[in-house]
């Protein structure tokens, strides 16, 4: 495994070498997990010197879940408590004749960077941009397997819930009940917090639960995502409550099946983020719900939630294969409830069949 | 309510009148929350004009746990989806002719910041510094009732796991169970991440639960914490699994017992908070234990787990009365494990009893 990291980190050193900046500091948690193999609490990565360095607060933990730093990366432990890793990283990067530093502006504080500055005054600060997040976009095989494993645990959770009586339950229950099966099931923890809302707050995007319980004739719609080995999927799902669903709960729920289904099939290599967007949301803007303020349709997962691509109006670019992304629409009608439909998928080329979808588990409407 | 918001929001404005910028935009959640009454996912508060603002990414949900937004603010709701609601108030700030604004330069990346100042050039960006960390330290009575409300539902959580079996079960289906039974006494969810710690993992601090089992003969460490109303407050307690623990166990148990003790009882109004930790920590250090690299032995607590005061060696300042905080010695022994016991208490003055004690646990040594 430890080439993996040597390799990606070595891409990261030619992009900042062409941009004339020998030294880098990687500040953002996701970032240095896929650089470093583990990013212990508060620790960051100086790339460039004789050897990369891990410059970390205490000795990290070894848990399993967490990785192992690669161990071709020099452990640097800071002897002073409360001093910040990075600043204590710049101060290195100074004494061993660092011209320049590339840092990560869209991570670092003003306060922080204004540390660095003050500590390492002989090094410039440039701006490393988002060339981690870039480097991150395309997953190799075996990210794509940690995003599979934790999809299928996800669906079990999920299926498990709904064999169970719904009922009388709070939405803060279910979800924490769906948390435990996460689990149950191998997950480290929930990937992001999990929404379940029922009646009125069905389909709002990223509900949080409350202690409204659930009740015959309700929409009930679940998000959820299992955390496996740092990677983070998502599923969503929209059931009704009782034997058979009112004529506009039907109607709204094919809607949103439509459009979801509209946005996985305009995945592809090459196209355009925007469109994919657009190929969703205008089967809902045909029918009247195009108001709803729903920024993006779905975007990328990995070691965060939501990373890039964005798959939205105003997004730039154009998707690769071999990238996970959500594809999520959803509509909310006020006082009432609404419907949101949420898959996992990779895109792949039609030669290998396809996007590649992860989260299984049926969108068929069900009465439960 | 609205009254409380109103007052912290004009305190706030004559600091920055003083320091002579009319116009400020807090953009900390936290501060946000302290300020508005509610944080809205993305919110930032703008300060200043004639009247002060809520800029919001979407409209904000009705949650009672989430609290509402103070009806004096005007709630303004972006129209561009994904656009930075920062940027959008250092907009409003330009075009309602503001000259300076003082931004949370320890909150806003450097990359916000010159996007602030490249959407608004006639606006002087100035920095805020800490200064609504500095108004949120002094608790009013009702916050400090949410505390304690708080401690009472993470002491019933704890009560009621000591009753249970343990033997066999893991430290993540532990640190699951108390979870939800938190929710379950009325809890809005966990202040922060459950720690349940066995065996060679007892005694750490903010230990992540892992898959090992409770066996006979372990240390058992737990830190839990319920968030009520947005406050969140802290308690851990270390037992031993079994009929009767080892001579070296129930020596480091008083021993640790006896540096948190020292510092329960070092805190008084005027107190320096370094002074605090030193009465905790030489405990420690006499017997051995200093080189623990333990950087606080404890810290203010609100709306954040963790916020100022430190109780740290190199802390600067004085404790006030109704600054709550906590006290958590620990020692760790590598291989071994350990003893943390943690308490949240509200400073008082000796005249009305002194510290206040908000986590009631028995801190006796429990067989169980």
């Amino acid at each position: 495994m430890s080439e993996v990291y040597a390799t990606r980190r070595s891409r990261l050193r030619e992009r900042c070498n062409a941009a004339g900046t020998a030294a880098a500091l990687i500040s953002r948690p996701a970032n240095v997990r896929y650089l470093a193999g583990a990013a212990p609490q508060g620790a960051v990565l100086l790339l460039g010197g004789e050897q990369d360095q891990l410059v970390c607060p205490v000795p990290p933990e070894d848990r399993p879940a967490d990785g192992r730093p690669d161990e071709s990366l020099v452990l640097h432990i800071l002897s002073t408590p409360g001093r910040d890793p990075a600043v204590a990283a710049a101060d290195l990067a100074g004494s061993q004749g660092s011209e320049a530093l590339a840092v990560e502006e869209h991570h670092l504080t003003v306060a922080r960077y204004r540390a660095l500055d003050a500590v390492a005054p002989k090094v410039r600060l440039a701006g490393l941009g988002t060339a981690v997040e870039q480097l991150r976009l395309i997953k190799d095989e075996e990210e794509i397997s940690c995003l599979r494993i934790g999809a299928e645990i996800a669906d079990q959770a999920l299926g498990e819930l709904l064999e169970s009586i719904l009922v009388g339950r709070t939405e803060r229950h279910l979800a924490l009940e769906l948390e435990r099966r996460l689990v149950d099931h191998g997950a480290e923890g929930p990937a992001f917090p999990t929404s379940v809302a029922t009646g009125p707050n069905s389909g709002r995007a990223g509900h949080r639960p409350t202690d409204r319980r659930v009740e015959e004739g309700d929409f009930l719609s679940v998000c959820l995502g299992a955390a496996y080995r740092g990677y983070r999927c998502e599923i969503g799902r929209t059931f009704v409550i009782g034997t058979s669903p009112a004529d506009w709960q039907v109607e709204l729920y094919d809607l949103v099946f439509a459009a979801q289904r509209a946005g996985r099939e305009a995945l592809a290599p090459g196209a355009a983020c925007r469109d994919v967007d657009r190929a969703a949301r205008q089967v809902l803007d045909s029918a009247g719900h195009g108001a709803a303020l729903q920024a993006a349709t779905g975007h990328g997962v990995g070691l965060e939630i939501d990373e890039d691509p964005q798959l939205a109006p105003a997004a730039m670019g154009k998707l690769d294969a071999c990238v996970p992304v959500t594809v999520e629409p959803g509509v909310h009608l006020p006082g009432r409830g609404g419907v949101r439909i949420d898959d996992t998928l990779v895109v792949r080329p039609e030669a290998d069949g396809g996007p590649e979808l992860l989260t299984i588990t049926t969108k068929e409407l069900l009465a439960l």
